[in-house]
């Protein structure tokens, strides 16, 4: 067996790997901040060889991009309740829930570092966006097949996502009830 | 004439040594991102003694602060046209032009950094905010006075700020119709 195949192979060395260089990652950017480690301290930290990383991801950037959304998908998947409504609320608690836990300033430090890291950082960040952009915007279509009117997606991130965001850099609290008027204001 | 007396003279060398030392700060920041420079590089950049920088201001925290509220000030003062509608719109265009100036993203960088920079950064950022806030909230309640039915100042770091900053983060153009529009909603 190859490289390639034990690297295919679900839930294996491969899958463990993935796992604890991701976790490497996220430590190093709370620790540090963006920017202040390379590829060979997350190796080290992950107990894995430099090769292995380059191999699966290429550079410190599409690893960063990497370990962004599926944390951002494992935690926040897109709702589907049935409703706009519902979706729009269990959508921002869990965004909310998200960047006010431990990893969050870390993922929008993320962010912010991404697009001021030249080229390759602002393609990462774009790369990111648009996938969650992809996700939300089929979260909204779904409702306006029910015949819901559903807002477009650069509303939800003007008036939903960035008061969340910008209010958690700056050190205020998200209450449920915050959180919740946001939606109403938008529906 | 002792120190103290020459730092007090107004547009001598201590106004001098304020805005290169000042200069020095914004380029860091450009250039390095917050938290990757120390009082000694500032001060070698700038061309003075590590110990005028630690008598004026203390801690690498106190400069940066001074740093963003000074140029804050300078470049978006807080407007007062007569009317609410137009205090708002110079604000919005104002802060619009900073963020997307050249040295806009230094600053976004510098609250977020301040946020994950320990005690003394949280201190330094809630002093900037709480000033920014105590002008905003002037500007506001210069409205009210004239009987006009005035936002309050969360309204507007929500709906008007948040939007706009988290724009610029995620790399999207503003445009005076934007920043305009965002207003509209507002009003």
């Amino acid at each position: 067996m190859n490289e390639r195949q034990r690297a295919r192979r679900p839930g294996g060395r491969s899958a463990r790997v993935g796992a604890e260089v991701h976790q490497a990652v996220t430590d190093l950017i709370s620790e540090r901040g963006y920017g202040n480690f390379t590829i060979g301290e997350v190796a080290a930290r992950a107990g894995v060889a430099d090769s292995s990383i380059y191999r699966r991801w290429g550079s410190l950037e599409t690893l960063l991009t990497d370990v962004a959304l599926t944390r951002l998908n494992a935690r926040s998947p897109m709702p589907d309740t049935g409703s706009l409504s519902g979706d729009l609320r269990t959508y921002a608690a869990n965004v909310a829930r998200e960047i006010t836990g431990p990893d969050g300033l870390a993922l929008v430090r993320l962010a912010v570092a991404l697009s001021s890291n030249g080229q390759q950082g602002l393609q990462a960040r774009d790369d990111l966006l648009a996938e969650r952009a992809r996700q939300l915007q089929s979260m909204l279509d779904r409702a306006s097949e029910r015949g819901e009117h559903a807002p477009d997606a650069l509303g939800v991130l003007d008036h939903i996502m960035a008061p969340m965001y910008i209010r958690v850099l700056f050190g205020m609290e998200l209450t449920p009830d915050y959180v919740d008027g946001l939606v109403d204001r938008m529906l």
